[in-house]
């Protein structure tokens, strides 16, 4: 397996055609290719931007359900199901005075890249949409996939059987997921590489694929709601009760 | 960056020398790679098997805090701080009768076997010790680094600044967990592939990095222990509370 950053990439504006610009400088790819796309270029082609005063707001609207609360920093479900810092809000590398949301629909945006990139070089890829993501109980932060399209992005090896013969009852690698987080170790976060490339991965590539979407763990399988209510009265009551 | 399993290496029982096995088929390692060795392999040598039948009091010795629990399923943290199913314990591509505990002391592990490939290759490399670990709101599995040396495991950024000059606050990649989930895309569940090397990542290796235990975030800055109490009164009555 080969991971490299796709170069070439300039700054990404409001109404870019996201698709036709990775084309553009991706002569090298390949069927069976991987593509790794940060969100924030995807935000930033799709105009997400919002007046940076108006953050708390922001994270307020863009919230479902509060998760934890510690003074300023809230870590809320947004609607994407993703449970992030600020709602996935980001402030880095944006024009002075803006911040940038997620992207509206990243499954969508995936796929659109995907048919970009087979409408223009022929090739048949697999794209993830990445974003940086903290983690309940350890430090730092890894890349996470929260958008997909002709990948698959949890490899289910329930029913299956490991060397032994013993089923590997619980097995499902978050496939998804440990791509975006291979990528990230070479778009790296302040080098301005938003692409990277993934080869060797094509037994992955699944026209028929459910998208990243279907990473987020159902409510009714989240062992992880207990003190919700708490954390709600205590946090919440700041922001609107509109949103949840 | 690239990412192979390193293939060769037979079956591992207690007592062998992990490090000069993987030196024995690790001829195209070079100054710089990091390799990342499945935690089973180093609990099979360390011999941490127990009987299958002690499973739920081998939970429960393991135990220092209960997360979760739902059914006969505890998410626990274990001595090493590691939050996880069943404190990680392990009964796939085991032999018939037996679990496995996880390495008493993983940053030791991996200090060992690079020790040992510095003897007897003479090269310098990072060695991370992965383990297979649940998340929380999302599904499936992803590899992390439950154990490290001459490797950063925690790239931290604070200070840095992003293309525009604007600092990036709270940015720390946990690489040495994106380093386990990348290896775990080419080392596979079933495919029997215990380590992985990647190569190009030279410039994380550093001597003095602390090693995988610090991707524990200490219980003071854990905003995730909401309903510890309540989950410890209601499922924890039928363990052992000599372990809290």
């Amino acid at each position: 397996m080969s991971i490299w950053a796709l170069e070439g990439i300039g700054e990404i504006v409001a109404g870019d055609d996201l698709g036709a610009i990775i084309a553009g400088v991706g002569s090298s790819l390949a069927d069976g290719d991987v593509l790794a796309v940060t969100s924030k270029i995807v935000s930033k082609a799709e105009n997400r931007f919002v007046v940076a005063a108006d953050r708390e707001q922001a994270i307020t609207e863009q919230t479902v359900r509060l998760v934890a609360q510690r003074g300023t920093t809230r870590i809320v479900e947004n609607h994407l199901g993703i449970v992030s810092a600020a709602a996935g809000i980001d402030a880095s590398n944006t024009p002075d005075g803006t911040i940038l949301l997620l992207p509206l629909d990243p499954d969508a945006s995936a796929a659109a890249i995907r048919a970009a990139l087979l409408e223009r070089l022929g090739v048949t890829v697999g794209v993830i949409i990445t974003d940086t993501l903290g983690r309940a109980w350890r430090e730092g932060q890894t890349d996470a996939a929260i958008g997909s399209s002709g990948v698959r992005v949890l490899d289910d090896l329930r029913g299956t059987t490991d060397a032994n013969g013993v089923p590997l009852a619980v097995t499902a690698p978050a496939v998804g997921d440990e791509i975006a987080a291979a990528a990230d170790l070479v778009k790296g976060k302040a080098s301005g590489n938003p692409v990277a490339v993934i080869r060797g991965l094509s037994h992955l590539l699944d026209d028929t694929a459910p998208g990243a979407r279907s990473l987020v763990r159902e409510p009714e399988k989240d062992m992880f709601r207990l003190g919700t209510d708490e954390a709600y009265r205590q946090g919440f009551a700041a922001g609107s009760a509109s949103n949840d």
